[in-house]
């Protein structure tokens, strides 16, 4: 068994603590990815109270109208073609605009005044530098949608929200700033603001504006290089488990794996574990690499991974799990403990990577 | 489009290359992790002219009985319980048996005489220290199951094939031709060996015994240190494909995406692909890393990755590419080039590890 436990009341406590923390902006909350990797038709439920949703393609965009998301769906790259723009109308998606096609598209193909497409979010880029109109384009782009009919809501991205104290923060924070109050000033007083993601949300509650953007707190990870999940108060909606299938005695001086990279320093009870790289656990992890073994008396355990991930199976010690216990015990790669977070830590990346990069192999429960 | 084509003529192609290699031995075709990421029912046809497949789970074993592959089956880790073994009888799936509790299970329910699940592949632990027999319990557990009617196959899996010089491979090799020999001689003449993975078939053609079990270079890795998948015939069987939805100049000083990791030496042209670490797209790729773009004109360029791989996006370099050709073109991630392999190396890890990682959003032709 190698089983994917999502947690619906997890993403839901963790979606009021973006509401704790942004009382006065509406939440768009990002299902891209197949919603982090947890899987959108899991998560919607659990996403009743957001006032929108995220997604990065039309193809993710319509699944969630197909499993009855009513609300806002925000399509956060837009329309890639002017025919994925026509469907965007068709299904009442709202989409950014971030470079010149989109916006001819959208002035060639006008939808209906009550159509959700009517409302565009026009991209700023205030240094990212991957999409979004400038200083000299922005201005244009905004008075020609604004005159057609549309609403507009401004957005941007930041490149280091997760570190308060990079500088680049307070310029692009500036920069938006600004530009809101040019276009509200020289175009509409209704246009609205949406500059923070989930490490914006906590780091800079003074500029949360209209709406915020949650992603990867809802799946309960810290956002932030300085607060954990815990101390954030969210929760892992998470938990990806496996089983013990066989336990060894390694001796002395025994190499496990491939690579020979682990060599046993004294004799040790180690356990196969029913995972590998082909789920989705990460094939390179440090020596810090742990699991949670809950033994057939129910007793919770921290186990060591040794040797190199492989495909299909992992090599844990289990020298601390008494007796026989350990065979057939369920196996934590990451949930409560360890935490996806330290996981990616262990695999030199961020969690978000870890929870995408889920196969297909496991049982989602 | 973010896109996954697989080449069927390729796999065959490859699978005639472990037949050139292997002329004398059966040849079972490993298929697990949903054929390492290829998908299982796309590779099964192209696998016509193996003699078994190779799985790792037995709901991987059910999946190909229901594609209707009706040659041998090979369950590599054996069964996880003795339900699972009973299934397995119930489907005519060979077992791997590699410890005490499914020794106890193949002698409790004995298959009927003419099943393939009276064919038993008994693993011996020559060195891999992962899971089978020791040197003292190999021989009573192979006559135990010789004794109840089995059919054996003496198998192993070596720790290091792919460096053909590593010390361990000539001693493994010894330990398993010394307990082949040991087994013919006390229990049958007719014991199978099956020794070889993929690296084993092209590093050690000597002891390609009964059954080699081919897995990476059926789908056009190189399966070993010192040749390329190139240099030993093998061709890619997967196209990984997005398309560029933006470009943009950027100028000299401005960093772009998370981290701000890179910036602009001079004014440079550059493109956002629809494709990122959400779709299987490794995070953390070094500064070699590369994507091949064939514009609109059909000609081809190598652009590098720069700045940070995101979830949903990627930033290439297009100052080479002319004019706006570029946009809407077709960016290949790897196949023909960059091969898997090349990118395996960028992201520090190996191919298997990428073609297992792919997530459920690129679209499958």
């Amino acid at each position: 068994m190698r089983t994917i436990t999502i947690k619906p009341a997890a993403i839901t406590h963790n979606l009021n603590q973006v509401k704790a923390l942004a009382p006065k902006s509406n939440v768009l909350a990002m299902v891209k990815a197949n919603a982090y990797g947890h899987g959108v038709a899991a998560v919607l439920p659990a996403l009743q109270q957001a006032d929108g949703i995220g997604v990065a393609t039309l193809r993710e965009a319509l699944e969630a109208r197909q499993l009855g998301w009513d609300k806002t769906i925000g399509l956060i790259e837009g329309a890639f073609t002017i025919d994925e723009w026509q469907q965007a109308i068709e299904h009442d998606i709202s989409c950014v605009i971030h470079h010149a096609p989109q916006l001819a598209w959208a002035l060639e193909q006008i939808p209906a005044a009550d159509s959700a497409t009517r409302v565009v979010w026009i991209k700023y880029n205030t240094g990212m530098n991957r999409l979004g109109f400038n200083e000299q384009t922005l201005v244009p782009a905004a008075k020609s949608l604004h005159d057609a009919g549309y609403q507009l809501i401004l957005t941007t991205h930041f490149a280091n929200a997760d570190d308060r104290s990079h500088p680049l923060n307070a310029m692009q924070i500036q920069r938006f700033n600004d530009m809101l109050s040019i276009l509200r000033e020289t175009i509409s007083h209704d246009i609205k603001g949406s500059l923070c993601n989930s490490a914006g949300i906590v780091n800079f509650p003074e500029h949360h504006h209209d709406w915020v953007r949650p992603g990867i707190m809802l799946y309960g990870s810290a956002p932030v290089i300085d607060q954990s999940a815990h101390e954030l108060n969210l929760q892992p909606a998470m938990e990806f488990g496996a089983q013990i299938i066989a336990l060894q005695t390694v001796s002395a001086g025994d190499a496990i794996g491939y690579g020979s990279r682990w060599t046993a320093e004294q004799d040790t009870k180690t356990a196969l574990v029913s995972i590998g790289y082909g789920d989705g656990y990460p094939r390179v992890v440090n020596e810090d690499a742990y699991v949670t073994v809950i033994d057939t008396n129910n007793e919770s355990y921290r186990c060591a991974v040794i040797g190199r991930v492989a495909m299909d199976m992992i090599v844990i010690d289990v020298s601390a799990v008494p007796g026989s216990s350990a065979l057939n015990s369920k196996v934590i790669l990451w949930g409560d403990a360890p935490h996806v977070d330290e996981v990616a830590v262990h695999a030199g990346t961020i969690s978000y990577e870890l929870l995408c990069r889920l196969s297909l192999r496991p049982q989602r429960l």
